[in-house]
């Protein structure tokens, strides 16, 4: 791995001062929005604005260009347009701007001749000048243990875990906001657009040698480069858990990707390789992503493939069951017998009618008190071949204050329980008419750090890619 | 088809008065919640309290027989324990009873012999007594038409098209429930767990002969008689789009519908045979059979395979473009190119930067004023290449409130538009930090008859699935 480029990338994420260019009169166009999301976010360093213009806006002083800044600007979020880029390089370059995030769109994805021959030139100027280029056509960095929002939201959230790449900035961005509700920190995000300096691959070695990223997860739509992409991928996937979602899975999506960042989505075959021989887990979907980032985030060790499935105390039952074996079985995870020792327990605990004494365990409707459920629960986490609980619970079923309530009692004793022992625990918790509540547990659970999902067909694809890149890890690395 | 059926079952799904049986002297058991909920269902027919011992009942008789309750009794619910289950059922048959619907288990299900001769003997006896069985082991029926609730959960929502037939209880209501949310309408829904006399075979074929129902959903362990249920299932999905969700796709769901209803899960091939011969449509989660049935209520017509996906107005952009391209073709569904005429006037419409006027197309960000929404929602659905719109917004972006004024402001439009010309239009809606929002505008399109998905992903299988049922159905029956 190059190890210089924790350092070399340090302008672009740890900026001491950062000039906003192309920020209009009212400051509502893109630049402005920028501008003042950076304000907004408790960024400690600098913020100036810049349009030849010139002029104030919200009391500060508008500068014509950044040359005319009477401060020291490190990294700039370039929001002017296409046609004007080359001068504001050679501007930043007098400046002695080390990083440059473009936002202005109009490039290689516009599919035009003029826009490929203006983004190579771009770069070509960018290298002279030594300016590091993120994008062009994309939101940037999100940086938040340095208070860097991302793109013009403003939002900074707690810092943590969690580096993210991404080749589109709406996706990035949602990546954010689905986290967000499934406690996900971010150590830094990336948008990264048409990627045409730095890509896919410079950020993705720059997170794996980041202290402070422990899990990576990738939006990408192209490869230019495979081999280097998968000699990359597979040293970063033996560290840190990598996962990938691929835009341009079908033909339909690659013609998309075109039109979008202007790249080339990678062959078939350079996928297929990447997910067998590298340990990198790729998924389907932005939710199969955020939900396998929180049970990364949340079991910061291994876990394996045995579970136990329990339902049945508020609302589900046999059925359940059957769609619940269907369902983990499905992902690759297996729902073994228990042991002898863990049955003859659980039905001295349990009634033999209404129950189901198996695996999945259907511990018999609103009738057992809670501390039986306790119990229940420890007897199955003693159990040797277990090596995670799946446990399915309804917050609300029509409306009925009695399953809230009662919920909210198997919350208690989930949350208990996980700090008595610690075998991973996760939660399904599907939706329905007492969505409102549903949520409230959901956010409960989380910040114990249980994750939650609100469907068992999600639980299994998101534990079954856990558990798949601790086995490929074990094979391909020892 | 047994046109006969529709009037055999009319004691099941529309008896003039109840019985209930084993109600504790608290109330709070089985048989007691049962009682409860019938009289708080506003059911106009008699409702009586059973148990050997008597007494009295928030001041009402409990009688200690069936025999001495004063009225006529049409039906019966039971949950005494199952060893008392022949007496029970002389008992009835001393009164005429015409349908007992046997919520008590401990039969087949339990896979001891004693449990699977009792419930021989039980078919046995009935069939001797006339009477009709529902059960054992089941929550028997939902009837909304004639206030029978669901179960022991009081419930009775409005009645309508959906026709839902579920091997288990648990299933049954969760579908019923998570139903309520995206407006599901049901005609009627039985639960018929250990399926001992009448299986879902008996079920679909009433559903199919009822005129209030036109949509047949299923949750089925198992099909005793494979040849049997292929031939039903041809002749129903002819006529009414049929879903289908099987228990037991897996090994372990194989193993686990033993314990749960006491059947044998059907072969592999006979599953096969159904969705290639039959035009029965498969899903595989309870979700995607709710979402199906919702498309399938709020588009009563055919819809064909050819979408146009929009975003970019609440968020979103390229990368959810690529995603879109991915998910739909991915589920058997076409994104055509705009027809010229399309392209011409949405590049009118549209500025050249921030959009991709192409299909996904993305209508370039919140600068977008509403009116060109709805021009450009005007010209697309004008395009006679294109069969229904997916619209893709978001309610919420880091909490910003701009975000859900706009997305209010977007809904108008939708709704508006959708009674302006009538091309069916869904919305994707993904979660995030304004979940609570989020919720009110799902409800808010969904009273519109617009079906609203929360990913992409299963706004295509649903899709997918009624373009399917529809091509399939042209393509066995003219």
């Amino acid at each position: 791995m190059e190890t210089r480029k924790y350092e070399e990338f340090r302008p672009i994420f740890f900026p001491g001062s950062i000039a906003v260019l192309g920020v209009s009169a009212d400051g509502l166009n893109a630049g402005g929005r920028f501008y003042t999301s950076l304000l907004e976010s408790g960024f400690s360093g600098g913020v100036y604005a810049v349009n030849p213009r010139g002029g104030e806006i919200g009391g500060r002083p508008v500068y014509t260009s950044v040359c005319s800044i009477p401060y020291n600007v490190e990294s700039v979020i370039i929001a002017v347009p296409a046609t004007g880029i080359l001068d504001v390089i050679e501007d930043c370059a007098g400046k002695g701007v080390k990083a440059a995030q473009i936002y202005t769109g109009g490039f290689s994805e516009s599919e035009t001749d003029e826009g490929r021959r203006l983004e190579k030139a771009l770069v070509e100027k960018a290298r002279q000048c030594g300016i590091l280029i993120v994008g062009p056509n994309c939101m940037g960095v999100y940086s938040p243990a340095h208070k860097l929002p991302y793109g013009m939201t403003g939002f900074v959230g707690e810092s943590g875990p969690v580096g993210f790449v991404s080749q589109s900035g709406g996706l990035g961005g949602m990546v954010i906001d689905i986290g967000i509700t499934k406690g996900l920190k971010f150590s830094k995000v990336v948008s990264f657009g048409n990627g045409s300096m730095l890509d896919s691959v410079d950020y993705l070695e720059y997170l794996a040698e980041d202290p402070a990223t422990k899990i990576i997860g990738a939006y990408i739509e192209d490869t230019r480069n495979g081999s280097r992409f998968l000699h990359a991928a597979r040293r970063i996937a033996r560290d840190k858990p990598m996962i990938v979602l691929r835009g341009g899975r079908t033909e339909a999506g690659t013609r998309s990707v075109a039109s979008h960042t202007g790249s080339l989505a990678a062959p078939e075959a350079v996928w297929a390789a990447l997910l067998r021989q590298t340990g990198v887990i790729g998924v389907n979907s932005l939710e199969e992503m955020v939900d396998t980032l929180m049970v990364f985030q949340h079991f910061d060790r291994s876990v394996g493939r045995r579970l136990a499935f329990i339902s049945g105390l508020t609302g589900g039952g046999g059925g359940v069951g059957v769609s619940a074996s269907d369902a983990f079985t499905g992902a690759g995870l297996a729902l073994p017998v228990f042991q002898g020792e863990t049955q003859r327990r659980l039905k001295e605990l349990l009634p033999p009618v209404g129950t189901i004494i198996y695996n999945p365990l259907d511990i018999g409707g609103q009738a057992i008190p809670p501390e039986k459920l306790t119990e229940c629960l420890r007897v199955v986490d003693e159990d040797e071949g277990i090596d995670f609980i799946v446990f399915h619970e309804r917050t609300g079923f029509f409306g009925q204050p009695v399953y809230v309530r009662r919920s909210e009692g198997v919350n208690e004793i989930l949350i208990k329980l996980k700090e008595l022992r610690g075998k991973p625990l996760v939660v399904v918790s599907p939706g329905g008419t007492s969505e409102e509540e549903r949520v409230a547990v959901e956010r409960r659970l989380i910040n114990a750090r249980i994750p939650v999902f609100p469907t068992m067909e999600r639980a299994a694809a998101a534990m079954g890619n856990v558990s798949s890149y601790w086995q490929k890890r074990l094979e391909l690395h020892g």
